[in-house]
């Protein structure tokens, strides 16, 4: 059964230190974007704080917290009220030492259609997560709503195939990527196009390869946290909604909050799949190689 | 050990129904991209003949040969005459009713460096290659030549993530996808650039998400070879190489022959991969079900 096309929100944001000011920024960006008639609505990664991974700080486990918790209790009767379905990515505290990167999908009744905890942990300058967040152990996750089945990732997620491949195995509509990239402001005159541009580039190649609409959910801002040393981050929003074969339908700007909304028709990607039908051909017998971790020359 | 930088040839061509003189335009291609100091040249895919796969006729199985046969015993001299490695895409006769789309990688020397059989196969209106081809039994491959590691490829291999990952985690430098892709005339005006640029788009992704060169040679001219009903398909050059970070680095036209010279350098490939470190986090304790047809709700 094809479902029914539906109007999918993207609420590009920027982030203060204020987690208060961040949820009720994220609440307007939620409603500017129902009252356009968006379903499934998505935030960026990480909504409710500065991206404080920038420094390794114990202060910032403060930050976490349990899902469901605050911020489900504080988006569900919005979801409830507004008849939408929200993808929020949140710093999880699990336990006591154990802290995920965790997208919480709320469905349109306030309920928590789903978690995703973020596989796939960066650790490069400023982007400092492998400190933070335990890699998650709930695999590649599909999360039905009532407006369409989500596969959710999370930002570094993006730069991995078998990621989006696994996760699109499971039957999503589209394919979720909250995250917090930007620039550092000391290469980005010289890398900084490059560097956006394989971002983008590398996702409508998830799109075409699994015939998926693909959603990116970035924040904007240049952000340098206390503790940090250096520049900070310039986080280069460009989020944008791409189609099963990988067209840009819609893109927002670099440097601004945005909400972006998009037509999502499940028709499409059936029309897609059956005229570039890559998941026929599929060499299934010849991918078991793909857990190794590098392949030694024999 | 990281190598030498060396220029790599793309020799775009167009075919005719002469055999040889397809091996004459090949050669003169060789010959001019050699004259410019390429050490390794890509010809595109089955550039012996038209590309027959439009139409199921037996009377196509006359045009396969032996690997190594003739078109490898006509391209050795030249190798070691002009000190050159050379990528050649045959019809390969294994066996009475086994046949196989197959590279062949020539070294400098002459010697047969390596073979590896196209292991995804298409099967779509007027690219009818299920009928023709046994799918690869090699699977993926990396060969080493005197100046590069190449990662063989073929065509529809360019659309599964798979692939390129299995040949990229065996250390080439260059991923190398001799194609013979094209616009079926009705659909160009309507769909043709966004075919064209997914095409390109999806192989992009493969250089950045495992930091190696992607060279993409393919044909041109609007072939219709007898037999064929309809239009014929409209193949659409565009061959290109990309840098391990996207970036395009050359771009041939749409509708002539041409040679592109490029520098492909490992140490880029090496500051790439140490600045975008994607290999290093692969989550392999969670890639197996990679081999699952689809995964049905649970």
């Amino acid at each position: 059964m094809v479902r029914e096309k539906f109007l999918l929100g993207v609420v590009q944001l920027a982030m203060t230190a204020d987690s208060d000011e961040n949820l009720a920024g994220a609440v307007r960006g939620i409603r500017a974007a129902a009252a356009r008639g968006a379903r499934v609505i998505c935030l960026p990664e990480l909504f409710r704080s500065l991206y404080f991974c920038q420094a390794e700080d114990h202060a910032n486990f403060a930050l976490a917290e349990a899902i469901p918790g605050p911020s489900t209790a504080a988006l569900a009767p919005l979801c409830r009220e507004l008849g939408v379905a929200v993808v929020a990515s949140l710093f999880e505290r699990r336990a006591a030492g154990v802290y995920h990167n965790t997208v919480a999908v709320l469905d349109a009744d306030g309920s928590l259609a789903g978690t995703y905890r973020k596989m796939h942990i960066p650790d490069d300058p400023l982007y400092l997560e492998k400190f933070y967040f335990t890699p998650g152990d709930l695999g590649f996750r599909a999360i039905d709503t009532r407006f369409a089945r989500l596969g959710t990732l999370i930002c570094w997620d993006q730069w991995y195939p078998e990621a989006a491949r696994l996760t699109a195995l499971q039957g999503p509509e589209v394919l979720v990527y909250p995250t917090a990239i930007g620039w550092h402001p000391a290469e980005k005159a010289e890398y900084g196009a490059a560097q956006a541009d394989a971002w983008r580039t590398i996702q409508r190649g998830h799109a075409i390869a699994n015939g998926t609409y693909v959603v990116a959910v970035n924040r904007v801002g240049h952000e340098r946290p206390a503790g940090v040393v250096g520049e900070g981050i310039e986080f280069f929003g460009g989020s944008f909604v791409c189609d099963p074969f990988g067209v840009m339908l819609a893109e927002a700007g670099r440097t601004d909050p945005e909400v972006l909304v998009v037509e999502i028709d499940p028709a499409r990607q059936e029309t897609v799949r059956q005229h570039w039908p890559f998941l026929r051909d599929r060499r299934i017998d010849a991918y078991a190689p793909i857990t190794a971790r590098f392949i030694d020359e024999r």
